[in-house]
């Protein structure tokens, strides 16, 4: 009988189990977790700090004695895998109660590992420091929060790290009403998205209470245990500013689990995965790997790159098991990874897919950025609310580069339609035409992604040449005229200095009033101005459109 | 200077003037419109009935004066192009309001003038039947609504027709306070979907307070205007009832305006509409049409078909602009049609797109049907709403032919996905694939798209084999064994007769059960039954799996 040996018990390893049992009644499948722990819904986590989720049951998908029933799967929890023998195709593991070792042959092996959250060095050994990775961490957490100084609760939390998991963390950690400082090394929040997009997004943050420490790291602590009184410990920031801290949360990024796939010699990836091939097989034909632990090809630069998403994780442990029991379908490799994520706080939205600009600027990648503000749905119906969407395009080959939207509503819609047309290899322009489903409630006749591709034919076809809000001042500096074309009304909201108002309508009329060199004109989003610049021109004028108009200005100023 | 002139103001033609002037300042343009408004709102109209759009305001997008001083057009309303002269290149229009006649010469003619809501014969001249297209419709509508007869409002409102607009009429009438009675005259609501998917919806609207009478169609009044006070009036089914009737709403559907262009002598194609190429030009190159007028090929069948939707309608005529003008992009023909659409009734929306089963069936092509009935997001964060999904796909090219969903949430995002899916030419077993956003408050880390890959790779590869709901019974007169897997606890939402029931985790304990010949398994919504068909195939025996489970099998009853 075929022995098949997994390792790890949660979305790549299940999902690799479950659907090999599926294919084959008779293999012997055995599945090794170190936690208490399988098949638990890792992203849920954060949400039952807050009570959100209130059942910490509804966490734990599975059980042992349930797969075992269900799939008949041999689930080992509290059972370590220390070391693989890939001559002898076996893997030792240590049982975590007794400390045993056994060995257990396989003829295929599935790593799927995941990752461990890296440590913040300068708080090494400070129990005031937790992670988010499991459900044991979890129950960690709900202790700490449940400690009561003089009958209080702990109050001040500080969480490291402005990525997905800390923006989660802080969310819910505000929502059980603790004091919550967000401390990010970098100077933006959600490093995925471009610095402009992420403002609005740390601007709500703050408006809901969290404080947040931009461009600051953690280097030290006072007197680390020397009070019995946590909360007279402090943070110390590189700022060299102090933080109270009752509890700290450190979410600055994970580090895949390798350790034991390169003691055994795989080949292990630039980014520290384990490398495999579109199929998941690592350097060892006998071995595949999936998820966190894992580095596949990066769709727009191909090169190897970690995926720590739950969906990849989930669809590559299937797609494996399939390989592995030879299904007719076996043979069809995955696509490359685009990265598509999603974070909520407080009903806002912030989604992104492929690359964003900063990364591509820094590989010297030419690189058509679109900017656009529209609405989810149509503004004569009610509910409509404002959406911020970004389009990186290639300019030589017209394809989707990435995209990132930010919002209260439709942000996953939008980064899902353009993550399907990346995945079919669209153009940017073909979004243009799109049949998207529109009722007022819905969308729009003209959809956002329909917009997104006008605009970007436009630029294609040389009708638009726009500005990026970081090219203004240097624009105005070399003598551009700065035309504001918005409707009166609009002004209240905010001016860029040094601009001249001229609503597009007068233009017509009043156009001999402007210079006869280049001209910057600009609107609230961009579409004013994209009619005016298209009338300036056809009159003879030399004009370039600021892109996402003022509403992008004023959030990169944030 | 070249003239080009436009017939229709609203959604095709309000977007090729537009467009046009933002490519060509010179250019003249002139755009006829017979209604009294242009670039109003058409989706928004029955919005305004029930106050959920306050304004009337907010319907009128722009004015003819906004149009001339914002985009130098020449909009005359209340004026009809009554005659197309090819030959001269002229068209006649009648002022409206004088009677007069013109000429006006073109260089080229674009054709936008929608369509006109059908009349029902039986109901001709009875002074109680309103139709709704434009903003006058409107009025007369709230006119009629304001109407008292011994101080009270008039109270019986019968809208006559399923589609889209009857739904969203009732729902408005239904909303300011009018008792409400639906006419359809096919067998189900909703005509785009399939019967078992449209049940659900027909059933929500029943709940609100609907009455719905299905099959049955309005054949004549009693005494029309014999009384003074018309609540006397009654209408007559086919069904040889009656219903009160104060107020009647026909919408049972629209026919294209495409009297003049016949005239003419243009191309009509087989559905009454002018034919038109991929770049939207009639069968004389100086005349385009676009909007509900017009005929475009399908994208399932390639065959001339009506599109009346408004977002082809405005991305059509932004095409038609990009031609005249001679853009640089000018040669990019418009895709096939898809018609993807949506409507919403309180909460509750259905869309659809592409072809649906009963008409791919009536066209005796072969097509794979899917059924699922997964969760909008995670089910373990609050507020998960159930789907229905319905794929249709071609067994030979593995294409998606169409799909239908209905639910509370996230209905739009999936038919959208679908349909770029489609446009782009993705397989179904790629939707398998699709990275799309996840996090646990907007999907799941296995989507429903990525679900509906999975049925269909495992119908594709011969994993699954499935029944439809309406083979059942033929089934299991054939000597099938009906064996229910569902958990005990699901027992309660309803049994199909003569099933047996086994847990799925009972199975490999108890199969010895079941007989030799074929057994047809079901679940809740057919995922556990997937599980368990897997099993006893792999174990020996000869298995369907329910498609779309209990769920799918109870619509279908409704
Ligand atoms: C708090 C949190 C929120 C998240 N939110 C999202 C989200 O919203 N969206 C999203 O897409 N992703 C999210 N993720 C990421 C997602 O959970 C992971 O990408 C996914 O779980 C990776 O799957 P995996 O199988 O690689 O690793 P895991 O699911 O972590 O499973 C790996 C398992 O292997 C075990 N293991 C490791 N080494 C050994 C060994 N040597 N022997 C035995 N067992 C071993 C570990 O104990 C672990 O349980 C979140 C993650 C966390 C922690
Ligand atoms: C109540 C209602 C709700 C709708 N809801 C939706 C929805 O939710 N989603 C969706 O996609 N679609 C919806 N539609 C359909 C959508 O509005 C139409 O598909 C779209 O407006 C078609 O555009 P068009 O330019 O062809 O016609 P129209 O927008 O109707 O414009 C045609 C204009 O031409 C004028 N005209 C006609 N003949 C002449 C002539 N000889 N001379 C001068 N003028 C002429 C007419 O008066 C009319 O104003 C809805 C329609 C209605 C009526
Ligand atoms: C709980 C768990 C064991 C379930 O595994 P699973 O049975 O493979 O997965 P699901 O319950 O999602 O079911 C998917 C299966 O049902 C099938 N299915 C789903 N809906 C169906 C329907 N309506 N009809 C028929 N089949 C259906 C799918 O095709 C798939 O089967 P396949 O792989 O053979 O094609 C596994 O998902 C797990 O451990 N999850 C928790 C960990 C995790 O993912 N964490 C990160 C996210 S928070
Ligand atoms: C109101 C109306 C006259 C506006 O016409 P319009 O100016 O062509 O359309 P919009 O206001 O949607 O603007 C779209 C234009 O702005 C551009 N645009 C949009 N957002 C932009 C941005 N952020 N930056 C730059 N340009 C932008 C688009 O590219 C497009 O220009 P293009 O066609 O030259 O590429 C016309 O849409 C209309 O009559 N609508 C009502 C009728 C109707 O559609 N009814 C059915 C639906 S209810």
């Amino acid at each position: 009988r075929a022995v098949t040996v997994i390792v790890g018990g949660v979305a790549g390893g299940m999902s690799a189990a479950t659907r090999l049992r599926r294919l084959d009644e008779q293999r012997e499948i055995v599945v090794f977790e170190r936690g208490e722990h399988v098949s638990f819904a890792n992203c849920g986590l954060p949400y039952h700090v807050s009570g959100t989720i209130a059942s910490r049951d509804a966490l734990l998908l599975q059980s042992p004695e349930g797969l075992a029933k269900r799939f008949r799967l041999d689930v080992r929890v509290r059972t370590e895998v220390v070391a693989i023998d890939r001559a002898a195709r076996t893997v030792t593991a240590r049982d975590l109660v007794t400390g045993e070792l056994s060995s257990q042959p396989y003829d295929t092996l599935v790593l799927s590992p995941g990752a461990s959250p890296r440590g913040s060095a300068a708080l090494a050994g400070d129990f005031r420091v937790h992670t988010l990775r499991d459900v044991s961490d979890l129950d960690r957490i709900m202790a700490s929060l449940a400690i009561t100084v003089d009958d209080a609760p702990l109050r001040e939390a500080v969480v490291l790290g402005g990525g997905y998991i800390g923006v989660e963390l802080a969310e819910n950690l505000l929502a059980r009403g603790l004091s919550v400082t967000l401390v990010q090394r970098g100077a933006q929040l959600l490093p995925a998205l471009d610095a402009e997009m992420a403002a609005p997004f740390a601007e709500h943050m703050v408006d809901a209470g969290i404080r947040l420490r931009l461009g600051a790291e953690v280097v030290g602590t006072t007197a680390v245990g020397a009070s019995a009184d946590p909360t007279d410990d402090v943070l110390l920031l590189s700022d060299g500013s102090t933080l109270p801290a009752d509890l700290i949360f450190s979410a600055i990024g994970v580090q895949p689990s390798s350790a034991i796939a390169a003691e055994a010699g795989l080949a292990i990836g630039p980014n520290g995965g384990i490398l495999v091939d579109a199929m998941h097989r690592s350097s060892d034909p006998a071995i595949f790997a999936v998820g966190d632990a894992a580095e596949k090809a990066d769709a727009v630069s191909g090169e190897p790159r970690l995926l720590p998403l739950a969906g990849p994780a989930n669809r590559h442990g299937r797609a494996v098991a399939d390989t592995i029991a030879g299904a007719p379908d076996s043979g069809s490799p995955s696509p490359r990874a685009l990265g598509t994520a999603i974070v909520g706080f407080r009903g806002l939205a912030a989604a992104s897919v492929g690359w964003n600009e900063r990364a591509l600027r820094s590989r010297g990648r030419a690189v058509r950025v679109l900017h656009s503000h529209p609405l989810s749905h149509a503004g004569y119906y009610p509910g409509a609310e404002m959406l911020s969407l970004k389009l990186l395009v290639d300019p030589e080959t017209d394809l989707i580069l990435g995209a990132q939207a930010v919002g209260r509503d439709g942000v996953d819609k939008r980064i899902d339609v353009i993550a399907t047309a990346m995945s079919a290899g669209l153009t940017a322009s073909a979004l243009a035409d799109l049949e998207l489903a529109y009722a007022p409630q819905f969308g729009s006749a003209k959809d956002p992604i329909n917009l997104l591709g006008y605009l970007n034919s436009n630029r294609a076809a040389g009708h638009d040449r726009t500005l990026q809000w970081h090219e203004l001042d240097e624009a105005v500096a070399a003598g551009a005229f700065l035309l504001d074309v918005r409707a009166p009304g609009q002004l209240a909201e905010g001016l860029i200095p040094g601009a001249t108002h001229i609503p597009v309508e007068q233009l017509r009329d009043r156009h001999h009033e402007l210079p006869n060199g280049p001209i910057v004109v600009h609107c609230r989003v961009g579409q004013g101005a994209h009619t005016a610049a298209r009338l300036l021109g056809n009159l003879g004028h030399d004009v370039v459109n600021l892109d996402g108009g003022y509403l992008t200005w004023r959030d990169a100023q944030r």
